[in-house]
């Protein structure tokens, strides 16, 4: 039984595991003082052509959301999300927990628009009644495996300077956004677009590990002490640190991307050749082709995937899932189980 | 330079890495669903003869803490804690964060009584207009150090159990409680007597982890819920159940604790033969000798550890922390260094 | 200039008064200990036939709504509100930050029905990576002036009981939907079929002050708690309390709500006589009738209101209230402006 | 039988509500934009001698500083306390519930200094493992009827401008502290000297209500919004703005106070010259006198008042408290009763 359930379903890649067998016995700081969490940094504030950011990591994405989220928001604020945002949809109340109200809004391609923002704002203005909208939060890629273009993301960007928001981006697989081939994106676009995002490691190859870059330092001040007092501050931060070390050593954070890519489009490729249709754009590792239910019962006795949503009494919409550990045969076995 | 820092200054015990990497490409469920996880609860149920026990794994203390307390604590509800507490002294306002008053008590030892807390509770009786203390927290080895006995332990459940408070034990040096030479408790003995505790990982050789215990089944019922919404579920919880697998095989946890408790031990003998006074009583691997500045002067300049506190103009309280990875040479060149 | 913006804009009705000079300088205990308002209390439970009902009384609808629904719930929980829902819409997130997270509904006419909430049910089906649906949260009048029948009132209970749920009543403006001509509800059916309502006065002639009512006791085991910690019991409970103690007493509390709605209705009555159409079916002291822009800009030279919302070029929809201190005068001069 | 139990248990100086019989059925705008509150702000800027102080009226001691602290503070900050202050003590952990740490410092007489202070600040350097004390909270006069000097005021402002804190005062009972024989501090100074106030009406002859005072505009920035989502926005907040109004007028305020003031000193120099001792050196409308149990049963025949603490098996202390409305043929029956 092959399971194309998620992207989290294995260990990490071997070279992870290679790092910390080699550096296992070095003695170092606690608390990410160490100098492979260091050296993390600098690589990365270099791929991002940043040398100012300020980088932490973290254990999830979940963690980095409202980590994120409670400390760029006073008392009354609000963030924006597209209602298909994990902040929305999928964290238990992470943030409403943190005294926030995540504003929703309504969405085809789980994108939100700048004009949507600004709408979201004029709805908000009855001072003192309402929250006030402080931060604009999208997922890149989206929950539904969507992804921002750069004039996208210009133009929210623009909006939220303009409105005197925050604009965070979920990076829980911006791995897979920024390899998609339809993408025109890089990590030095989103440190100078964007004021917070997050480059999500557990998704893409680590045992753990998201981190966290705020392209303006002063945003930061205090999260040090946040980090501590929601219990994200890891005693041996060393292991994070080594993992992103290992992942942007050699663009393999970008091939492992890819590859969960390739394996999907492969898929998506044999599924619009037999004449199935999608619910949704994916052009990154998430699919959610509308299938058959006879054809999904088929499927289920070799493949392990969840089944999203039903459409009518004979069709419903699977999700699947590749990643950077996806096989080649199991992809090649699904597309030959399609097409019998 | 070698450090006594802490004991969390390298990355784990290499058993743990070879699992890592044994059982690194088997998929499995994410969200601690996997056969590792399961399979280490199981062992731990058997350790503590507790099979009705409810286990959570996490990935620190300080989470742990808030985890737990934010679970049981209705909103008027407070906690005890010794003022050394982890939870009162250490964790950045984290309980109360999560909108929960930390009771103080005075102590000595870092120890709490039942008669402190039946004090605590007889002060608090002017309902509504103080908080209602629920839950007495306790650190087992406490943060100095010292250790509970199995009766100032079962005085404490009885104090609880009559006066309808929980009480909860914060291990994150549970392992060094357990193995300190004049300890009498067991795991079981623990989970007979508590309603909850924590088992500490990442300060007894493993890369990160804590295992929480819940005696009774009904404390957790929606422990799960509470766990996702404050970012504590690790999508690949495997890595922590893996952790936890490991060491508890053949002993391996309390094997770990006692080297560290033995190379404290041997240290501390040197210092007491050589004149020296502690501040405190410990039995476990944490200790507080009173030197002589000059001394620490020359200790610093081969070792690495915190300078505690000041006693006079010529004498500091300076902590010395061994841990499952200390190397008996450095302890043999720390001696020697004393000695001289 | 004379008001139609709220049923705020006045003091109180002069009995309360009266009240308040005679019993002025007898000494009483605090904290909603006193005499008048366990005289109050006493006169609720005989209103609404529910000996024992738990009462509590506090400053406002805000702060009602936020005391009772950060006491139902447990951090994880939410509560299922209409989008137009005042908690929703115009309490500044005042739930969120309490914890909890607030699920709209979609409606036209401000009322939430079983079916939706049993849709939100099998929505957060997830766990735990979903908030658990705990408390269905209605308003009665709504925030747009509709009412509940008691056959929708009754379902919306049964559902709530079959489904785990607790239902409360947001009774800002209870009196104007109990004395609507097609109420078909009363304050005993309240009680009966609702697990908390509260009884607003603020909005229905007292100075300020809402009676919170629990009709299962349990669920109030700590409320008294939950009050002094949000800052929400009076010192001088006592001002509340005798507020309620003349409301209650020869139904002043429902003559007066009577004489709102015989005022809103008549101008109904005027608008619709004179072709105008409304936005929303409301039979209570809240009107929102469609009007042209001229004819609005007209009426704002000798009344004040809200204008609510464009409709397009040429109309915009307005907001009308009365409230018991309506002054029938006023209300024939608006007719005879709309007439002219 | 007379109570001494508290300075609330009447209902509030008569000018009060005649003013509010006299006002009450103009209309006016809601939520304190009406011109009762704005002449009430017009007339406490004047007498604090400080233009472009921010004023807000809200209902209550503990509701004012809750709301307060949650805006003066970040996450990770905490506040100052004696540990007899009354958001310590006695308000069922309204600020923790707010997420924030209060820090308490043991003292004799209820007041905090400049070097308590500065050793708290120094005692919080381990960033970020501790909370960051931000502010310091103080009240005047204090839970136990001690007052602040000039002197002792400004040392503790310097200290907070040099520890970059802010200094607020709960002046829940400022009047006592204002009209005390040995005070030298007016509303001016307190304007000069802290950042935050507040001016105590609910035990100084109001129905309700505190006016909290921002020094400085810009941290009252988002404090309307606070207020609303802690639910301490009044609907009709004309009826506090009435009462400051009244209280304001003709020094209606200090005379109430001194009055109670007065009273307390007449039963003070009776018991002193009676023989016995005070716990405290209050100055102020609270006492504690140090009793004969023989005594205090015989007291409590005719008079009503809380027994605060045992001595011995011989004695008690006891809280006597005097107020605006305190009858003096009551206090000559009291000192009549000692002298027997």
């Amino acid at each position: 039984m092959y399971s194309f359930k998620n992207d989290y379903s294995e260990g990490c890649h071997p070279s992870i595991l290679d790092k910390l067998v080699e550096t296992n016995l070095v003695q170092d700081l606690g608390y990410a003082e160490d100098r492979y969490t260091k050296l993390a940094k600098e690589i990365l504030r270099e791929e991002m052509k940043s040398p100012a950011a300020e980088i932490y990591f973290v254990s999830g994405g979940t963690q980095s959301n409202l980590l994120v989220l409670s400390s760029l928001l006073l008392p009354h604020q609000a963030v924006i999300s597209a209602h298909t945002g994990h902040i929305y949809a999928n964290e238990t109340g992470a943030i409403e927990a943190t005294g926030h109200k995540v504003i929703p809004v309504q969405t085809t391609d789980g994108k939100l628009t700048a004009s949507a923002v600004e709408q979201v704002v004029r709805q908000h203005g009855l001072r003192p009644h309402v929250v006030q909208p402080k931060v604009v939060y999208i997922s890149n890629s989206t929950e539904i495996g969507t992804i921002y273009t750069k004039q996208e993301l210009s133009d929210l960007s623009q909006c939220c300077k303009k409105n005197d928001l925050y604009l965070f981006v979920d990076g829980a697989r911006l791995g897979h956004a920024l390899t998609a081939h339809n993408n025109d994106l890089t990590l030095a676009d989103l440190a100078a677009l964007v004021d917070v995002f997050y480059i999500g490691g557990t998704k893409n190859g680590a045992l753990l590990g998201e981190a966290i870059v705020f392209s303006q330092e002063t945003l930061a001040n205090y999260f040090d002490y946040n980090l501590k007092q929601r219990g994200a501050l890891l005693a041996k931060g060393r292991i994070v640190g080594i993992q992103f070390l290992c992942l942007f050593t050699d663009h393999l954070y970008f091939d492992l991307a890819r590859h969960a890519n390739d394996m999907a489009y492969r898929i998506q490729q044999a599924l619009q050749e037999a004449g199935y249709a999608f619910s949704g754009e994916s052009t990154t590792n998430q699919l959610f082709p509308i299938l058959p239910k006879s054809l999904i019962e088929k499927l289920q006795k070799q493949f392990d995937f969840y089944v999203w949503a039903e459409v009518d009494e004979y069709q419903s919409i699977i999700r699947l899932i590749t990643s950077w550990a996806t096989d080649e045969a199991a992809v090649d076995q699904f597309i030959h189980a399609i097409k019998e």
